[in-house]
């Protein structure tokens, strides 16, 4: 591959009830990914586990890892064995009684335990029918990040990030010249035949408007299939109070997509299908698409101060 | 019609090297609309003449007026009649020396002369290869502005603003429920054929955005036809120096449209004629859309002051 072209992989995957099973295979998608070429590798959102957060109960808690852990310890091998860089969202275990979802940045190229290079703690945190994330995390304290990765410069946001331009300015300016939005993200079965179509169209028209307003590449990487949130935990299931919620779950729509530093999708991936999403970007188009595009130029940063309200009543 | 809903009205329009005869115009069609029942109506940016920011002509100053001026004169006429909200983006004439490219917002409600409720002066000003708006305009100084009209909440941006969602942002915070953009963006005919597609899908891209990340109806209103960037002012053509443009001018196109609070089109108007594009909006929208997608409320202010730099390195 031409040494300016850096080639991206998203793992689109679904995850089972088995959570040692979604590590295994995890693994195995990078490991094929990296065999196919790609050197930036990102797993979706909390891909150990079926999306627990469709309940609230605390022994779920116990699914919690450290980072560095058990999930980093098993990703650095490939990391390491085929130089690379790896995006994995975790549900991070800080202290007892202080979880975040966090995504864990591995670099063959740091020397840190594990090979995390950088962590980032999602600062957007949703609380909506089936998606009772404010019971798990607590929102992050070190801001918006990004890194100077082996593969290039990056940022990582995660999920309920991606509503918030602020989120992907701020990583944009720390640097950033590709984002990446490990998701999960469904339809409710009951109102995916009214609203799946509109819906799946806001998730990706204001993603590819983070791509626009910044001059950034954009990697979006959902998990797919239907859950119910069941999760295993050392071998014994835990369905919780009531193993299927009475909303009968939410079907992920999958969509992962890649878009240039203009909007463009490159690549996109099905609505129902594990895959493995693939493109080679050219470090040259931001500066290219900056240069053509001038936003950063005449941003007034004078006039902004009313963005750290709350609202300007 | 109920009284939740309000009808909105967008002149796509071409302008004529003729100011007096694309006033007339303007007033003809807000009239037309009103008619028709809108109560809300914007016309595109700089509609008084054709886009003279295709070159650098000090000449060309004479052509700006003061706000409370003529146009303003002229439109609050039909704004009494009708009892109307007009928008008209106006090239002012603030001082000796100091002009803007301003939306004067009338306002039949509104006692002040010529009913002007308020102005917006453009904050963010471009300068692109026949899109030299840095010779003419010196940036706004008061800011993002939201008006409480007699037609509802609203905000007005002016086209280069629209590339920015700090400026949407923050109008949305001071209330605004529906955005205006007049604008004046076109092809280069000579880039059209191969890049044309993509930078109207980046412009209404990045608009339906803005209307996703506030929960607010976006109306951008763009000019149509195709100009060298003559004007005339007091009967007299000033052609400036080399009467056309090296690069053949700019190939407006069109395509004013009307995004409902998720970011759909509720309306899109064709990218080669005149005509005035309608919606009826419903006010309740923008807090249902609010309440299912609750993006204000997980806002992390805390987090946001690098916004108000220039860069983060």
């Amino acid at each position: 591959m031409p040494a300016n072209l850096t080639r991206v992989a998203l793992i689109q995957m679904s995850c089972s009830p088995d959570t040692q099973a979604n590590l295994d295979k995890a693994v195995a998608r990078v490991r094929e990914a990296a065999l196919a070429g790609a050197k930036l590798i990102c797993l979706p959102e909390l891909f150990r586990a079926q999306y627990f957060c469709q309940r609230e109960d605390h022994a779920l808690f116990a699914t919690a890892e450290p980072i560095p852990g058990r999930s980093t310890a098993a990703l650095s091998e490939v990391v390491r064995e085929h130089s690379l860089v790896v995006i994995a969202s975790l549900f991070e275990r800080r202290a007892p009684g202080l979880y975040h979802n966090t995504a864990a940045i591995l670099d063959h190229a740091s020397t840190n335990p594990d090979n995390i290079l950088g962590v980032y703690r999602k600062m957007h945190i949703p609380d909506d029918p089936l998606y009772y994330e404010k019971f798990y995390f607590t929102p992050g304290d070190i801001g918006f990040q990004a890194q100077k990765t082996s593969a290039g410069p990056i940022g990582t946001l995660v999920c309920w990030d991606q509503w918030y331009p602020e989120g992907a300015r701020i990583t944009a300016l720390k640097g950033a010249e590709t984002l990446f939005f490990p998701t999960a993200i469904g339809w409710h079965p009951s109102e995916k035949v009214e609203f799946g179509e509109r819906q799946y169209d806001a998730w990706q028209t204001i993603q590819r408007a983070h791509a626009i307003a910044n001059g950034v590449f954009v990697c979006a990487v959902n998990r797919v299939g239907h859950e119910h949130g069941d999760v295993t935990h050392n071998g014994v299931n835990m369905p919780g109070p009531g193993s299927h919620t009475p909303q009968d779950g939410l079907e992920f729509w999958g969509g992962s997509f890649i878009a240039d530093p203009f909007g463009r999708i490159l690549a996109k991936a099905s609505h129902d299908k594990e895959e493995i999403l693939y493109a080679d970007l050219d470090s040259a188009e931001v500066e290219t698409t900056r240069q053509h595009w001038p936003f950063l130029r005449d941003r007034r940063i004078d006039a902004y101060g009313g963005i750290t309200s709350r609202f300007l009543d």
